[in-house]
């Protein structure tokens, strides 16, 4: 199986799609092509939302500004999966939470973390365009991997076993690569009188995003954001439509909504802006 | 085969195919993912239009402005179909459509419809988010339903035959679910003089499909639309670029259209407006 | 394997898919349907951009601003892969670019570019409507035209074999179809003072992809556009952000670009316009 992600709308990733089923006999699936334009964090972020759910598999994920540029490409192991893309962070936050050891996410250290991934620089000479790196590397780079890794997948992690992508004369390990990680949140497990994060996305229906955990609502009925007070529900159809509330998103993290509107325009926040929650008795 | 529906935009679909893939094997087809945003009623229109055109499939759709609440997850067998979704009334059209027998289309009455549906309520417990079902609990109940028909199939319709669906802990049959029904345009075979239906839904084309049935057309070169007179097409291009018509679309119902530009809004019509088809010698 | 594209956005094409799995059990992928609406000219760029990095397939491609008139079903055949669509030159470039003699591209004559291609007419008589040929018409005929290869594919070129697809009762070989070109640019290895052509397509990014041949730019640091003096890069990112730069894009073609911005504003073309490229000593 290959999934395939970018920034491209259309129809350029029908080109991906062809270069990679000339290669191989892979299932493809799409994920997303319609992430922000050339904004990696975002993308980052929601890789990290879908991609663990799936099985094993390559996932080929491209949000790539730097595309033409000495910027590498990478092959990122993560447990039985391998990650395809370009060496800017885009892959590493997905990579850490499959492989179960996002610092962010469990608290683990960055340095387990990144013990944890296996990174293979992988060296594509003369692709056909400088601007379609998409097309031209990294769609030949995932089948390459898919067909290395359809035989007995990848070792097991003792070292000394033989790595059919390390076998392939264009991966080679490397540990010098690109880290992106999103804000760790105030790690109080409960408010504490506050806890102050940031907005990391707005999704489609306009819900934000934040990068506060969710277990920071457990047992309340109403919180403060940035100074005012809102019902926290479980349920957006809990309100009244058009009735702002807080809730925990299917990611896990506090979530400014509205039942059948927007979040966002409600709560007046964007990507990036300070959210603090605190107390209802507070102010 | 398993075909995914939503109004989720995008990635949220992505997390629901790596649950089905992380669960079965199944061919996974998009059927879209950008019907309007909690729109029970326009994706349940679409939905009607397109899956009765597939063949014995699990159709997994959810449009679900109650996600988290205690409204319901159905099963319905539909034929040899199954559909999976909320209990909104979402999948009762389309259920009714593969079943041959549509109340508001074939003119059979509303108990016999019903009595051809096989409706289970799906019982999925602590799902792991209370604000995505779609990817904690439909996308599951998707999967297990396919796997459960993999083998023999639904059974025959005579009573004492093992269900394989029904064997699943999840799965009880229920007879208490939500309805829905477009509006029964005037039955008659021809215009005698009015018939009065209303807008469906508009295409991405501009297209307002009505509800009223197409034959009201049959032989005739003009129809008057809410009291102005209009020339009566077989195809868009009958017409010259920009000049309004009135045909009949793909789904047999009338159609008000303009060669290459938006019907509804040559005609001033959107969704759920009155149109009134008169004979051309009335006013 | 069976693509499919379009101008029908959603969720029409569903329909398309499930009668082409009603009657094989042909891999579908999608190549996109958003292409701009009833525009064949544009669809047909694209699809000449990507479509020949499939292996050998059925490419269904239908935009169709005649559905429903008179114009002919086609499948053509180009080298091992069959395009099926309407007959007004939507498929004719990229049979000329698969079958690998593009006049405008290679630089081969029409004569010779028209007798590698074979044209079939596909009659079907009676379609459930008058208005969605993708799903009566197109869909039905890329099945047949699947089935009919799945076994010994085309034939060679040499007459007297058998010839699965003109083997089928709706298939008729004809010479009688819409040609389709795009215009040629000033042929000039070198600029030689001046070459000048046009905005073929803006992409999503806000490319200005034009018709000159990318090799102009072979060995240039600068370039004038229209007059005025701009950069030649290799890579979108040699240049600033919100910086215009001049480019051979992914299909080889001059293009004209910002970094993380969009080069149509800035080169302030659009579609159709001229684009003169000038040495950039001159004035």
């Amino acid at each position: 199986m290959i999934t395939l992600a970018s920034d491209f709308g259309s129809p350029y990733p029908a080109a991906m799609k062809g270069v990679v089923l000339s290669r191989c006999d892979a299932r493809l699936v799409d994920v997303a092509h319609d992430f922000p334009r050339q904004d990696v964090r975002t993308a980052a972020f929601w890789l990290r939302e879908v991609l663990p759910w799936f099985p094993p598999a390559v996932h080929c994920a491209v949000i790539d500004p730097g595309v033409g540029t000495d910027r590498a490409a990478l092959v990122v192991r993560a447990g039985e999966t391998a990650l395809v893309g370009p060496d800017n962070g885009l892959l590493v936050p997905t990579a850490r939470a499959i492989a179960g050891s996002d610092g962010g996410e469990s608290g683990g250290s960055a340095e387990s973390a990144t013990d944890d991934l296996r990174v293979y620089e992988w060296r594509a000479d003369d692709p056909a365009s400088s601007t379609f790196h998409g097309r031209d590397v990294f769609a030949p780079a995932a089948a390459a991997v898919h067909e290395a890794l359809a035989g007995a997948g990848w070792p097991a992690a003792a070292e000394g076993e033989a790595d059919p992508v390390a076998a392939l004369d264009r991966a080679a390990r490397t540990d010098d690569w690109t880290d992106l990680r999103f804000p760790a949140p105030d790690s109080a497990s409960d408010l504490d009188g506050a806890a102050t994060g940031e907005v990391l996305v707005v999704d489609g229906f306009g819900n934000a995003i934040t990068d506060l955990p969710g277990d920071l609502l457990a047992g309340r009925e109403r919180v403060r954001v940035n100074g005012d007070p809102y019902p926290v529900a479980r349920a957006y159809a809990e309100l009244p439509a058009g009735e702002p509330l807080v809730t925990v998103g299917s990611h896990g993290n506090v979530e400014l909504a509205v039942n059948r509107g927007r979040g966002e325009a409600a709560f007046g926040v964007g990507v990036g802006d300070p959210v603090r929650l605190s107390e209802p008795s507070s102010d």
